[in-house]
């Protein structure tokens, strides 16, 4: 675990190992996200692999160094190569990360999400509406929108991180990462992240990059979190309406430098 | 039903209810194009899901504000979730759109939407070749390329809505919209709106925001094409290539305002 | 076959070709590039169809003028459809190309590989992992990056040529394409296009349209290598982070005319 992870140097250690050690990662995730995610992947430096068939996830998990699980647009298939996926990766003692895309809104994937987290995941990240979902509080969500504020679901994260073993990062305009007895906020991010497709799934994938070369799931998580935030704001400095800013989001993804990092990190122990 | 759809002022009317109410706009949809019609939507102000099993469908048919469904890249998976879908629409009494990606080019779709439009869409958006194939005038398609003039394929939508009780919306370019006995024409656009996938798609998707708000499908396909339309033309006006005429286009459905609303629709009753 | 495919007037003929009788390319192809490949075949002048279920592609392989298929995010109900449309398009004598996305990293998709190269494709483009891998070579991927140079594995390709009557393509820092008895090289490209998902597949795409126009394998492939490589270098020119240089990829690939084909074509015979 690093000395500190509420620092922006550590932010930046994690970013430059990211880019010097080339993590492989690999996501089961869904199809609106997949082309993006990748490229927020190749963005930041890691190795993206998106392998989803149930012949081979399980071979595929064993040598990636992370492994995403997102739960959006998950069909019976998919959610039947997600089980393998976790099982294999626990195995190997690979790291792996759970998006709980729209559980609340929708039995199925709740008692999926539910079941998956049994196997241990290094970290869950959700809006408000997912996390109190799937900590049991209720909270049902509409869509994959958070119809509850980040700061109410904190009391739902800490249960559900003493329940899974899990760092659990709850996203919003503040976010928050507990395991359970700490906790951290990072407060970087713009508006304009709501208005474009996938943000919260390219996070996660993020945040699969950082645990493939930081394997404290606290420190991974606040990582992704300040990194994807930063390329938020600096995109929203050059573009202003969706389809410009996605696009300015991705290369300022590429271009995030130390200086850039240290000076803009906005995350704090609480 | 607005008092009088086929003004520009209507289509200003529904885009802004959009914003007010941002409704919840389910698509079973393609691979192709569910990364941009999610965008499409979030830009005009609705909020998407992709929710697409089987498992999941019909629950959540029955709390979205609106159904899409998009027959491209179509499987048997996504024709079993189809079926449970607008079934489940129909018992919750909410509106529905298909787009009929390439019937008449493959048997398998060509069944597969006939079936479907027994379920009573509030509307069908299609480009010529698909309107004649439904509507049974024969018109074999060349993949989603359209092979006939949407002036020709007027006549097949008429019946087509008569027979199914849909709006039947055929896009080229002029766009034409019929409930059976009322004919609105559409004049916006820009043909490099036909070098960008998805486009047609999109359309769809849009017209399933417009029906979230406006139950009738005749105004709600003729603001949504209209909204395209002009979107379309911004775009073109500030790209000159597919790549960055596709970002422009998100960006100017986000951009859309009341006065350029006003004074570009091209839309009228014939 | 062209007289001397190895001629930059020769790739300036097949894309002329390619705009003059808009070839329908039906592509099976993965999840995280199917939006990008089919926007990639419009913006160079094809038509492209993304039809995949089991149902439906061997009716479609028989129309289209060339099938592209790619084992990225392969399932096994995507192995099957891939089966029936290779039977098919031999069955029509519509040529097709594969794309052995990650095989020698995964059991699964390396014998679906090994299995569907008997149904004798005009050309396989691959990276030196995946062609070395199919070859018999060994040569373990690490995903679908390159962990060996493209000169070592061309050997590799003179094998797979001779055993399967396919051009192979095999790409890198500089492309190979052999029929097992000629050789060509193609100098074109530039470094951030490893920087962007999907490329590899693109430039397959590309070579189903070259292959819809141009019946020689060894022609469609490096004349398709020659095309993209020759809008990543103008696409690289424009910008410097790959958000941006994936859109420029596109708007290249639609504005190259003649003189650029001609002036920067690094296209020679060994």
């Amino acid at each position: 675990m690093d000395p500190d992870p509420a620092e922006p140097a550590a932010v930046w250690r994690t970013l430059a190992a990211i880019r010097e050690r080339v993590p492989l990662v690999h996501n089961i995730t869904n199809v609106v996200v997949a082309n993006v995610t990748a490229n927020a992947l190749l963005a930041i430096g890691a190795s993206p692999a998106m392998v989803q068939a149930e012949e081979e996830v399980g071979e595929f998990a064993r040598v990636a160094d992370a492994l995403v699980v997102n739960l959006g647009t998950v069909t019976a298939e998919r959610a039947a190569a997600m089980r393998v996926a976790v099982a294999a990766a626990g195995e190997a003692g690979k790291p792996w990360v759970l998006d709980p895309v729209a559980v609340g809104a929708i039995g199925f994937r709740t008692r999926l999400a539910v079941e998956l987290v049994r196997a241990r995941p290094a970290a869950i990240r959700g809006n408000a509406s997912e996390v109190l979902s799937l900590a049991g509080f209720g909270g049902a969500g509409r869509g994959v929108d958070s119809s509850a504020q980040s700061e109410s679901a904190r009391l739902a994260a800490g249960q559900l991180a003493r329940d899974t073993g899990a760092a659990v990062a709850v996203t919003g305009p503040v976010d928050y990462i507990t395991d359970g007895t700490r906790l951290i906020s990072v407060g970087n991010g713009h508006p304009m992240m709501t208005r474009v497709t996938g943000i919260g799934c390219t996070a996660t994938a993020l945040l699969g990059a950082c645990l493939g070369v930081q394997f404290d799931g606290m420190a991974a998580s606040a990582h992704a979190l300040v990194l994807i935030g930063i390329a938020g704001e600096i995109a929203a400095e050059r573009a202003r309406a969706p389809g410009s800013f996605q696009v300015a989001l991705l290369d300022a993804l590429y271009e995030l430098d130390e200086a850039t990092v240290l000076q803009r990190a906005r995350i704090a122990r609480r």
